[in-house]
Formats: structure tokens, C-alpha cells, sequence
């Protein structure tokens, strides 16, 4: 399958996951076919003392971590642990992540992501592992 | 502060927190004033291949971590990073984390979590670490 | 093979490791199977202002986190990746790294390990990811 | 003090730390004035399969994310954690670790950094977080 071909099915998948629907995420490929997840702000993102929680990063980083690696293999991969660094809060301001690949081994992947506001401030960075399967994509 | 007046403190800073009670998570302390986070499965959480987001397992770890070294201060302590280990799917099971204290410092505190499903079965592990502040709580 | 042989086929493969015996490290299973790696301070194993370089107690987890998931294992494991939290430094004090099984998959294993000092105070907890290979140990 | 100033500083700190001499690392500043460490294979290097061992690449990681993000203090920071992710296995080959800032604050610093054989083959990436102490360098 060509990349732009498994972009597209990439792409139908996320619309498929409930999860980031539900936080209000959005996927798009750049030209270098990395995934950039973007978040608008929502009061429910917050933890209780008004900034964004930090499970909203890290399902950030894990998301745009996953597609970028996950829309270079045939197969399902699975993630085996991801870590996150939290830089600097958020408040009440969009979200943008975006991965970058680290290395697409037989048996493992890598890969990085970093989130931003929308003015450009980097606030959280991070990196997950996975596993690749032998469950082909339909 | 008397640790049983911090822990219900917590758990009413956990009640006004938008994210969690969003997910539906819910918070208590058990008799080592451990944070044990409960949250019934919904359709929701899943992602595109109906298991469980790994951005939910890293809320729970970093949730329960987090409330299981916050109540041991009587400041703001705030998330400098969190890992997660995902050790087996889940679907459609009800999940339960339960933090436990490694180190609580001065400056530096950090905590490990675990989930496991209602069967109890071990399907997530993770550790924060967090830089306590001077805001006190209110 | 039985676990009693593995442990002695570890100990064997530990004997022929270069870097641990340079450092000074020796292995042992305890009842539980578990590896306890000892080092004895030196000077050498010191940073710039006279306490035990972060190298060494990443080499220490690694180290007994991979003895004590490899030790249920037919074929060789390798290291994936893994983290290290340093929770207070160490001057001129002898260590002792236990490591704990987290989870024993078919293709994926993930152990824990701790580091105390000789006194028993914890200085350093970590974990590691392991891929299973096709590579029989001989 | 002066970026160069400081460089100066911190090399000449190197040249005191007895396990990178120890090891065979060699620090200099780029023009970025990222820290890169230079490491000659030696035998003693080796686990028992007869690669450069995990804990080598974990004190390559911390070393050169260490003093890249140092040279920017005029104060001591600790290593709170760090974690490093494997790519490839290396026998025998000499390597070369390159530190990058992430992030430099008034009280958490974090840095990345890269580990590539002499032919250019990226094997190793990780990343720490470091916690500014009051203690001044002298």
C-alpha cells in the first residue's frame, strides 16, 4: 500500500476511535507524513485547578505517536509504554501535537511527539514504543 | 493538616475537577492513604479497535499517582513527568488504579500506579514525578 | 529447563559479561528467583562532586530488571527500552539492585527494579521493557 | 558567567569525574554549545552477548543531556530521571552521544539526547529532567 493510500485509511480509523472523538481531536497528515493531532480547548480538558490534565498530553503524545509510526506498517501496531514530560502548563489555550519517527524496526517502532498552543509555546514533549503485530488492517 | 482532613480535601478538589469526572472516573483513599481511582467502562474511552485508549490508562496512572503523593502536602505538587506500561488490553472491562508512595521529598516526590480490571487482572503500570510548589491549597 | 537451571545459566552468562564484572557487580537469585545485583563502592563509579554517577544506577536497574525477567526465558531478551528515577544521591556507600517481575508475555516481558544502599535506604527505583527473540541461550 | 565561560567550567568539571575517564568519554561543546561525548569501544564495555551494554548507553544519555542542559546554570542540577529507548544493538563500534536542550526553568530543566555509531547509525535516544539546586558551581 502506498503511504497516501494508508494515510487515508489512517485517517478513517481515528474518525473510527471513540476516544479522541469524544476530547474533540482531529487528525491530519503533514507532507512528511507525520500526524498532527489537534485539540481545541474545553473546559472538561481541565484538572481542578484549571489547567489542562495531564492524561489530555499524554493521550496527545500517545495518539500523534501512534499514527506517525502506525501509517508506515501493513499491520496493527500495538503500544508497549510511552512517557511524557509536562514543560509548562496550559490554560484555556488549543493544543497541537505532532509526531516524528524515531525508528520503524520489523518488530519494533518508535517514535516522538511534541505539543504546542496555538502560539507556537512548546508545552509537553514525549515518545512511545510499539509493538508490530501480525493483525493486517481491513 | 491531619492526613485524613488532607484526604478530604482531595477528594473535593477531585470532585471540582472537569477531566475526571468527564471520564467518570472516581476518587477514594484506602486505609495506607493510597489513591484508588474507580472508572466503568464506556463505550467512549475506547479506541478505533474497541480497547481501551492508551491515553486512559496514562489519566488513571497519573491521576492515582498524583493524589496519592498530594495528600502527604500541604502544597500544590505538580506533574514534571509520568511513564506507563501497557502490559495487556482491555475491553469493555471496568478498570480500578491504585497509587503507591516511592519517595516523598522536599522538593521532589514521586509515585507509581497500577490498574487492573475488576477480575484483577494487572494491565497497567506507570510512575509520575512531581516538584512541589508553594501554593497552598485553599 | 527448570528455573534452577536457568538461574545457574544466567549466573554463567553474568560471569562472561564484561562491563558488570569491570564495575565490580555480582549476581545472585534470591528464593523468589528475583536477581540481586550487588556493587561494592569504588571511587571510579563517582560523578564530578563525589557521588555515584546516574550511569551506574541505570546499569544496576537494567541490569537486574533483565536477570530477573531473562532468568523465565528459554531464548534472549533484549532491552527495549527502560527509565530510571534517582531518589537521593549516594556517597561512597555500597549498593544492592533487586529487581521484580512486572509481567512475563509471550513476546513482550517488563520487569522493576530497586537500588538500596547497604543501610537499606532506597536510592533509585527503575523499569524495563524486553523483546523476546528467536535466539536460544547456549 | 559566559556560555563559553561556562563551558570551559564544565569541562574542566568533566576531566574531575571519575567514571566517564573511567569508561573512556571525552566531552566537548558544539557550536550550539550542546555537549557531545565521544566513547572509543573497548571490550569492557560489553554484556555477555558480546554488545555494548544497556547501562553504557543509559550513562551516554545522561552524561551528554546532563552537561548540555548544566552549561546554561550558574547553579548545580541533579538528575531527577531519565529513560532511554535501545534502537539497535552495537558490537564494537565507537559512539558518539549529542545532548539537546528541551527545556531550561527557573527550577526543572529537561534535555534529549542521541546516540550514533562512528558510521552514523542512530541506536540509542532518551531524555532527562533535572531539578536546579541552589548549590553554585566554584
Amino acid at each position: 500500500m502506498e503511504p497516501a493510500d494508508r494515510a487515508a485509511k489512517m485517517t478513517a480509523l481515528f474518525g473510527r476511535a471513540p476516544l479522541p472523538g469524544h476530547l474533540g481531536m482531529s487528525l491530519r497528515f503533514d507532507d512528511d507524513l507525520r500526524a498532527v493531532i489537534d485539540l481545541p480547548h474545553a473546559a472538561f480538558l481541565d484538572h481542578g485547578l484549571g489547567q489542562v490534565h495531564g492524561g489530555i498530553f499524554a493521550t496527545l503524545i500517545d495518539t500523534a505517536a501512534w499514527f506517525t509510526a502506525a501509517v508506515h506498517y501493513d499491520t496493527w501496531i500495538s503500544t508497549i509504554d510511552f512517557g511524557v514530560r509536562l514543560l509548562e502548563p496550559v490554560e484555556a489555550e488549543d493544543l497541537t501535537a505532532v509526531g516524528s519517527v524515531v525508528r520503524l524496526g520489523k518488530r519494533i517502532a518508535t517514535a516522538d511527539a511534541e505539543i504546542r498552543t496555538a502560539a507556537g509555546r512548546l508545552v509537553a514533549v514525549g515518545g512511545a514504543t510499539f509493538a508490530n503485530t501480525s493483525v493486517r488492517f481491513t
